[in-house]
């Protein structure tokens, strides 16, 4: 049983076009036309395939196979098909397009599983407007504290709702009965560099990474740069700067294993002859381990402190998100290596750095990933590329983990 | 012989009022409405004190007080009325209406001077457009490659050129005979904290610092923060940390009495989740000294260099703009002297760390500033203050100067 590769591959190229610009990348933020264009061929693919379809309340997109036992749950298999701003064809799209496949393959081979198995886009993974948004509302965990802080800004997500014609009410009542659901697979590239350097087919996903972020805020005193001696200065992007470099000291010399970022920083009020008065970041952090991560955020804010004392600021750490590091399911994990097995494929097991739905389903179903590599590690970015063998070898696993998961679990 | 001390007080609050919003600052911008009001309501101040008026090509703004003596020279006096987008009250304001208080109060005295003086306020000293453009335009300085390249924009300054009855050939035809002139001089606030440190009421303005700017560029791979191990990352960030420290560092161990700003930062893309790809700064470096302000730009870019590759970054230095440092003249100087000296107030000579109109007239006449203190060095902001003595004070040194200068030069 295998997948049906050159109908894959025609996807693949069909769906990348859809907000591609050449030399920029892959534009479908989340309700973007491009977006919006993308998730209708896909249920106009499914349908076209015979396939039913489905949109909920949050407006996930899904094609459905239904079983012909009756009271069957639900293996639910997929990602997103919105991107980043500048994104690559490859992240969130491929496991979409996969899940699609698994079930055309299926539905051609004539199996009858004795579970339905639905192929589901999930809505803003990315972020756009609040990040995981559709996966957190299948799973009922969605908050009204969530869409009242969202990562995009509530103005924009209401006004995106309405011109969508979603609700707030509607999101949060999108929640499915956890007795309804089997399971849950994602595949998705790896967007790191591992699998490619240890030249392994595929990896086996062991646990999702948590992460903690912040918003610091260094506060000095604006003054004119031409006018005020360097040693009555009150700088903020020395305190920023301080602790960009002590973000990483702290990260290689005391949490090995662990990462953190700065990826933005601004100074205010910006223009070379101001000495910056304010300095605002961007900083995350992640670890696998749920104390470990509480121990890095700590490290990392008395660091942010200690550099403002050190240059005379005032610092503020506020707390952005967490995300607590989960475990996949065993099941889940044994089905994809008995795949790959017999297939014939290499795989190793890897955590995962990034989030993915898969990070939020796990909550309320057998949830598992497995990823293809990553050329170069690159990802959220136009140079993002999957060989096309490994795109064929991850939807070949999938579909037999599918049909495996689909009689065991 | 004083000036009106009442009289330009009213002036003071009725300007302060025009484009001032309580908790945000004075909104001045070149030909903002605001802007335009201050400018009408000079002119017509300037009018019902019996002075006649004049806009030249530049939109230079001017009151003159003529001299009866045929192909008498004029003495120029004045600053600015447009200010930075949140700035105060005092910067540029001050220096135009202590000159058209000058001139009401020798025509007031019914002194008969050998000179035409002119109060003067120039075209967007602060730059919303060009920066100095009044000045160079009236200097002759001006030139098509200025223009070509303004810092708000080409397509901006066009617009606003536009919509005010000017053009480019205007600009570059308003340049004055140098011989018609004898002089100028501009009453300033420092925009710095030496007078009110001293406890002296007066500054005399030595120098000008030149001042060299840049625009530094680091590159390095733009990755995802999660999946990215530490010590696989190109991180431009890192980089451009480095160099803000080192910018300090450089100036305070290498080259005392100069300075040096990084004023802003932006990482790209600029995400939490992503390793910084791209760094972009805008630094400035200051010197009285243009051998010294080679040097220390040059030692700047070296760091730059070192900072790339001391995390494996490419880094690119682009200058922006450079303005040599200028001495103002012996005689004016002289004169400010003499005029503190007559009224019994304390002076000390300072150089300017900041850019004047004046560093453009000097090029073509005898020139000079006098410096009001600024409580606690503040400009360029709401809280810019200076008492209402030192105004007084500023103006009444101003008026004997300026008779003695018409006398003398």
């Amino acid at each position: 049983l295998l997948v049906n590769s050159e109908r894959l591959r025609a996807d693949l190229q069909t769906l990348g076009e859809i907000g591609w610009t050449p030399g920029v990348g892959l534009g479908r933020t989340t309700f973007s036309d491009a977006h919006l264009a993308a998730r209708a061929w896909f249920l106009e693919t499914a349908r076209a395939a015979g396939l039913q379809t489905l949109i909920d309340s949050a407006a996930n997109h899904s094609a459905v196979l239904p079983s012909g036992e009756p009271g069957a749950r639900t293996l639910l298999l997929g990602s997103h098909l919105d991107s980043v701003a500048q994104g690559g064809r490859y992240d969130g799209a491929l496991g979409v397009l996969c899940a699609l496949e698994v079930l055309r393959s299926v539905k051609d081979a004539g199996l009858e599983l004795p579970m339905t198995i639905e192929a589901i886009d999930f809505t803003d993974e990315e972020g756009t407007l609040v990040g995981t948004l559709g996966s957190w509302a299948l799973t009922g965990a969605l908050t009204p504290d969530t869409l009242a802080a969202p990562r995009g800004g509530r103005e924009h997500l209401l006004a995106e709702l309405d011109r969508m014609g979603l609700t707030e009410a509607g999101l949060l009542a999108a929640g499915r009965d956890p007795a309804t659901l089997a399971g849950f697979v994602e595949l998705h590239i790896e967007q790191g560099p591992v699998l490619e350097r240890e030249s392994v087919d595929l990896g086996i996903v062991t646990a999702i990474r948590g992460n903690a972020s912040f918003d610091v805020t260094f506060t000095g005193e604006a003054r004119h740069a031409g006018t005020t001696p360097m040693d009555l200065r009150r700088d903020a992007g020395l305190g920023a700067a301080s602790l960009v470099l002590a973000v990483r000291h702290t990260v290689m010399r005391e949490f090995p294993g662990c990462v953190a970022n700065v990826g933005e920083l601004h100074l205010r009020p910006g223009a070379y002859n101001v000495v910056p008065g304010q300095a605002r970041m961007r900083l995350e952090c992640r670890s696998l381990d749920d104390a470990e991560l509480d121990r890095l955020a700590d490290a990392l804010a008395a660091q942010a402190r200690s550099s403002a004392a050190e240059w005379d600021l005032e610092v503020e750490v506020a707390p952005v998100g967490r995300w607590t590091p989960v475990a996949t399911d065993g099941e889940v994990r044994a089905a994809l290596r008995r795949a790959c097995e017999a297939l014939g494929l290499s795989s190793m097991e890897l955590p995962s750095g990034a989030g993915h739905d898969a990070q939020v389903l796990v909550s309320v179903t057998r949830s598992g990933m497995v990823f293809v590599p990553s050329h170069h590690g690159i990802s959220h970015g136009p140079a993002e590329h999957t060989t096309w063998n490994d795109c064929v070898n991850g939807a070949n696993v999938l579909l037999r983990a599918t049909v495996d998961l689909a009689r065991s679990l």
